[in-house]
């Protein structure tokens, strides 16, 4: 009998893993250990959540621990493994009852990421990182009504009720501040101005979304400012205040100081590779956990999968750390397989994203910083076009904004963006699947892509987009 | 000075060529011969014209006769090519000053394709077939109540006001018919439902759009039914009948006979390809005019594009005839640039088509029937999956169901299709671009898709489908 499979981590990734292994290989045993009380849940969905649009926040979970346990799989929650001896082949957990040691025949870390918040004050009350159940139910309690949501019932018995119980009571804030203009930031903004408030968001440097590109940036800014967000780009935080009280009560910045009784800090994640670490499992991009193809790391049958490990990047073939929702689940899927006796690929990543800002869909994929290309050995060249969403005597057609970006030697396509309130988003696909063909612009501008009026222009606005690119290459 | 480059047939492939050949030699003289009044329109827009969607039929042009001038092109409207001589190099031309000998440098063939109604009566008034702007100005002033349609001003100068006339001061039908199944037939029942009419549709085979596998006939049936429309599937129609009038009064078909005061007839197209073969140049697939990867003829300096010609398909790298409006512009202009002195490839076809049938989304591309992969040397494997168009917490998320096809000993994708009622016509863009880079299944399962919660669920539809296939390929 073969020591168990286990896994240190109850989320996408580690999940993923489980069942997989599970279902290709019925008679394994399979551990998972989560610290937490949550498992399988969608950080993507918290701000929908926060903003009312998803009322149930258990919905936001894939699979229940029962659900969990009818895979056959050993779920043991309020876990935590504290140290892996890769000698011994040992984890030990410390648990409800103690500290054990667990053997392992193969290991999979999938301890995810965790929100860094390097500014003073973020531990007062009205301050929140939004990268937990938790936080999102807490915050949701402070914007709502006092007395209409109960602590102990919100999420079931999974939520930590004293993260929730001080804001149930409390009169909704009137003015509530962002910190970060990424992805969390942007629907942040959303979700917050659905509650009415006065919102705030602060972004260090000039641009929102910094990842999307300029194009991009430039329509989300005007949409938050449409939408009566107070952007404050180029604008530092300095500190969270509670002016002497446990209570957030201002923001300052570089510009000065802007009352805030609610603030949501998003400026980053970090990977949680430290387990890694303190067990001499090497480490790459950004300290996340170093991995082959298969999600192997250093150390013999210990594997690494999701925001806690990096990733093949599809264009430049360089290990690289984008903590996303598909790849830590298709990575610890692969994994699961892998560890069965199925040996199978974790997948490539091209940092596809997709964010909404109030009605403004945005999509980015692959490269399109021209210093990032150029340090990966290309001439980068970028165009940016604005096209048709549909036919223009269609009606709903809106203005769709696509960038570009290729090599100007030999024409191949390096990313792209795309901006737009018409099915944007889902244009940002056709790309990355030229990214994945190796597609060159000129191979993407005769691609057969859809027409007819109510979806699509003769040409698509990815079409127009590589036409225009294609004149610019060699 | 060289002889003009000649155009025959001012649509899309004509005036795309003639417009790109100036724009890169500006000093060329470039002729287009248009046998009617109107040009570079869009045929796929009639539907949503006489369904009422869109008022102007003049917006459906893309470039009016003063524009193209200004572009520089000699456009000759009611000149009608009727002969080649391609060894003295001329073209026979029928104005309305009489015949002329015009000689040509190069020679586009851009003259497109018609409809067929193999069917007795559709010369009956109330019949139509649906390819022209006069006879979807005849259908719009015929559902519209008497005396609101000025058969003189609808569509300017440009349409036939004999083709309008009769139909302006009659009283609408109160039952339609349209006879066959394809995406003209399907748009069309749309666009008559809106009118409130008794509609049936009649289609010889048991499925629907039948280019788009089951999977998307059954769901366009389905909806079809609840919106209304009296599916006859399975149906021949015999004849249109006027009861010994010029005025269709009903439809004689293989189950009877069904009351019908109009009927459109979208049974297929044919190319028009006689003023080629005429003149000895070489067809192929269907009739068509067969061109090289430039869209050369057999004739020395004679080109062909659009809906009259054939064109390379992805998959099979045969040369086949798939008459869509992206090809004939692509075509086209792809031929200007080579007359101009850029030689320049037409690309292939993929066979991408997108329909709206009321609140359904239907896309289709590649491969999907297994004798046509059989036939090009390819051992087929489809499968179909319903999978979440978003997150299922996300408010509108709708089941998206999506076909696969794939070769069983390489893993090759051949061809999809995708069906649903939230943003599903935009999706088949990713596997129409997976055809151009060549995808395997596996590859495909691997692409970096987008997720956030309001545009798709961490695996999108068209990934769900990937592993699925993925399991049933070698």
């Amino acid at each position: 009998m073969t020591d168990p499979f286990v896994v240190v981590g109850g989320d996408a990734a580690g999940l993923s893993a489980a069942s997989k292994c599970r279902r290709e290989h019925p008679d394994r045993e399979v551990i998972v250990f989560e610290r937490g009380r949550w498992v399988s849940y969608a950080h993507c969905g918290l701000p929908y959540y926060v903003k009312g649009e998803v009322d149930d926040l258990l919905s936001l979970t894939t699979l229940s621990p029962e659900e969990v346990d009818d895979r056959g799989i050993d779920l043991r929650r309020e876990y935590e493994v504290t140290a892996v001896d890769t000698a011994r082949r040992t984890v030990t957990v410390e648990g409800p009852d103690g500290v054990v040691e667990q053997s392992y025949g193969d290991l999979l870390l999938a301890t995810g990421a965790r929100a860094v918040a390097p500014v003073d004050g973020v531990d007062l009350e009205g301050a929140f990182t939004l990268h937990h159940m938790d936080s999102a139910a807490a915050l949701r309690a402070f914007l709502s009504e006092p007395g209409t949501v109960d602590p102990a019932t919100v999420g079931d018995d999974y939520t930590d009720e004293s993260a929730v119980r001080p804001y149930a009571e409390r009169a909704p804030p009137e003015t509530a501040a962002i910190v970060g203009g990424g992805y969390v930031g942007v629907e942040t903004a959303e979700a917050l101005a659905a509650w009415d408030l006065e919102v705030h968001l602060f972004q260090r440097g000039d641009a929102l979304l910094p990842p999307f590109g300029e194009a991009v940036s430039e329509v989300v800014a005007d949409e938050l400012r449409e939408r009566g967000v107070h952007l404050h780009l180029g604008c530092e935080v300095k500190a969270l205040d509670g002016d002497g009280t446990d209570r957030l009560s201002a923001i300052r910045h570089t510009d000065g100081e802007t009352t805030a009784e609610a603030a949501v800090v998003g400026v980053g994640v970090r990977p949680n590779a430290e387990l890694a670490t303190e067990a001499g499992v090497e480490t790459g991009a950004n300290g996340a956990v170093a991995v082959d193809e298969y999600g192997r790391t250093s150390a013999p049958d210990v594997y690494a999968a999701g925001d806690c490990a990096v990733a093949e990047h599809v264009v430049t073939g360089r290990r690289t750390w984008v903590p996303l929702g598909l790849t830590a689940n298709r990575a610890g899927r692969a994994v699961g397989a892998t560890v069965a006796g199925d040996p199978t690929p974790t997948g490539g990543v091209a940092g596809t994203a997709v964010v909404k800002a109030f009605d403004q869909e945005c999509g980015r994929t692959g490269i399109l910083d021209h210093d990032r290309a150029r340090e990966a050995g290309f001439d980068p060249v970028s165009e940016t076009v604005t096209a048709g969403s549909r036919s223009g005597y269609y009606p709903g057609n809106a203005d769709t904004t696509v960038t570009l970006c290729a090599d100007r030697d030999t024409g191949r396509l390096l990313g792209g963006s795309v901006v737009g309130t018409d099915r944007a988003a889902v244009r940002i696909d056709t790309v990355a699947t030229a990214l994945t063909g190796g597609l060159t612009v000129d191979e993407l501008e005769r691609t057969d892509l859809a027409y007819a009026p109510p979806f699509s222009p003769v040409w698509d606005p990815v079409l127009v987009a590589a036409k225009v690119v294609s004149g610019s290459v060699a």
